[in-house]
């Protein structure tokens, strides 16, 4: 036997860059964006928009075409924008998936050419995904407009759809050509959307920085009534931390079975299937956060002190910390209407063995490969009592 | 305007064996594959089989079966193998792609499970596309079984179907799990497939290693009249100088615009569709190189006796230097119809500038960015009045 022993790394790089108005014509980031690659710059570009952000900006598409004549025809959009609904809708349907591949033939957008998406996670998942299979990869630039999809959803190599009703079973590993975090999309969210986000920050500060989570702790007040001071620090921070995870975990594609990002995720992917996605994304994972928090104090891992400053930041940043679909078929942990069932799911999307991040300090996660049904039993009944009895209390001032 | 600048590598690394009879029990070299990452071992495997493959070696399943079985359990077969026509009815037909990831759902093939394709480039680029986008990346074991899949095709990062009348307009950058030679399958091969993959070898040997040039012009007879060790010679060589090319170019993941062994390619992908995939992939490679290297000629990069040395070689190989398909069109460039406008397709799916690549002498290749069409008109002249020389010589002897 002979053998060939194959070996290379594949470096890339990409710039987030946060801003104000990008398309006003003044603002040069989109430009800076679009020439670094002068060498080899097509002045094709696909536009990708979510519905609900194309309804608040209806004016947007004409900007662009004026941004684009005011930089010297900098770009050449090749269509009006292709308009796919955000949230899982447009994970769901293939059609989107298929209708921009679609427009990137038929508009010739090659290797050297972009698409550009406006909008949340979702919608930039989808376009991701579609421009990460043609030609075996077209150039994205993402432009997140939601808290969710600047400070986490859409900073990082993956992109995705879901098929076979599992969330993401399609997708593939692919850095975005840039991402440009503008702050005024922000303003036309609506509360739920602007609150959303606020849990993958949280998340991040508890694993890896606590004095983060002090900034959180001290302004969850100002994030729930739209400061957006507070707002753009808070992405910043969070975004810099999940980009620095990123290259640095030494795995940024993910090849082993372990996902330290992923706290609380395991049973926010399942309740967001349990509530037939009317819970948010980021909802779903103050309330796994939540979850987890409590378990691993029961686990003996954090203070009881530590579990209640926790649970009191996530509400007074506006999240819920339960819902009933948490307790549907609690005893029976292979149906799969069971919350419980979601480690299983959890760990048969990653591969190998279960792996879940809990905590054992402020600032500071561990991973654990085994865990006790009963325990989470127990901690399901501890936050809906948390929560009643916080009610009771705002019921009663 | 903030910026964070993200920059990380990641690395790949991967084995090409070259063995004969893998699937005796004796033999190791799959239990290796497979062990090699014990730690995260699952031991789920979908099959999927090229269906002329498999009309050749009825028992293989079986066979298959019995290894896991006499090597401890080894593996699981998820279920049979999924069966799908070699040739571009794969890579063509939608339905292919969606069988397969059906069976990875039904089966809960996982991130650490495998896809195991058995088969030719098509079937191998069809399976290993497939697992590519599922879960964001099922591992695959590619088995090439012929020539062209075992010296070039199935060595790569790339895996790709078609789409909108386009090759390999779907596709990915996604390195294998594993490759495995086996040369016993190379013995059923019909000779059209036997002779085909030898012009990839011919193309590497031109632009890389002259010494590999004179090896298979000694060998030209041995290798048409199917001399095992010559081919194995020649296979090992010619994947050891792909695999080298992917690792040490720089750009494994093509972000440029150059693809340096895609010598004589551009007009290989246009006479095969031309031809409506009547002629081979490698038969078309052999024509485009013989084209690109009369082109070389007359453009003065060579000399008249080193083309003539090549052509001959090409044949001796027992291969065909025209097909009227070259002059179909040839005054209309912009006509689809036409093979100049191969050229076009060629840096539609690289994108950016075009960049072909000729030779300026044996073993050493030359990137171009311009063309002159008359002259390639010429060259094709030259190659029919070649052609029809060596007829009539063949013929009066």
């Amino acid at each position: 036997m002979q053998e060939i022993n194959q070996k290379f790394s594949v470096p890339f790089q990409y710039k987030t860059l946060f801003t104000e108005n990008m398309f006003d014509v003044e603002n040069d980031c989109l430009k800076t964006v679009l020439e670094q690659q002068s060498h080899n710059h097509s002045k094709k570009i696909l536009c990708v928009f979510d519905k609900e952000m194309s309804l608040h900006h209806p004016g947007l598409f004409n900007r662009i075409c004026k941004y684009a004549e005011y930089h010297n025809n900098l770009f050449e959009p090749v269509r009006s924008p292709i308009i796919i609904p955000g949230g899982e809708t447009a994970k769901n349907d293939r059609t989107y998936v298929d209708k921009i591949l679609q427009a990137i033939d038929d508009g010739g957008i090659d290797r050297h050419s972009y698409v550009m998406a406006i909008g949340g996670g979702a919608v930039i998942d989808t376009a991701g995904y579609a421009a990460a299979i043609a030609h075996r990869g077209i150039r994205t630039i993402r432009i997140p407009t939601t808290v969710l999809a600047q400070n986490d959803a859409s900073l990082g190599v993956k992109n995705g759809v879901n098929a076979f009703g599992k969330k993401n079973f399609l997708g593939t590993f692919v850095p975005p050509f840039a991402v440009i975090n503008d702050s005024s999309f922000l303003k036309t969210l609506d509360q739920r959307d602007w609150i959303s986000g606020i849990s993958e920050a949280i998340k991040v500060a508890l694993l890896k920085d606590s004095s983060f989570f002090e900034f959180i702790t001290s302004h969850a007040g100002d994030l729930q009534n739209r400061d957006m001071p507070a707002m753009k620090r808070l992405i910043y921070r969070c975004a810099e931390l999940h980009l620095e995870h990123i290259a640095t975990s030494g795995d940024p594609f993910e090849m082993g079975s372990s996902r330290p990002l992923d706290f609380g995720h395991w049973s926010a992917h399942k309740l967001e299937q349990l509530t037939n996605f009317e819970l948010k994304h980021g909802e779903a994972v103050a309330i796994g956060i939540a979850l987890d928090v409590v378990y691993s104090s029961l686990q003996g891992l954090i203070d009881d002190e530590s579990c209640s400053q926790i649970l009191n930041v996530i509400e007074n940043c506006g999240f819920k910390l339960f819902v009933p679909e948490l307790k549907s078929k609690l005893d029976q942990p292979n149906n799969t209407d069971s919350l419980i069932h979601g480690l299983t799911e959890f760990r048969e999307h990653l591969g190998g063995q279960l792996t879940i991040m809990l905590l054992e300090g402020i600032g500071k996660g561990i991973e654990v490969h085994e865990v006790d049904f009963d325990v989470y039993r127990e901690a399901i009944d501890k936050l809906a009592v948390f929560e009643s009895a916080n009610n009771e209390l705002l019921n009663a001032t």
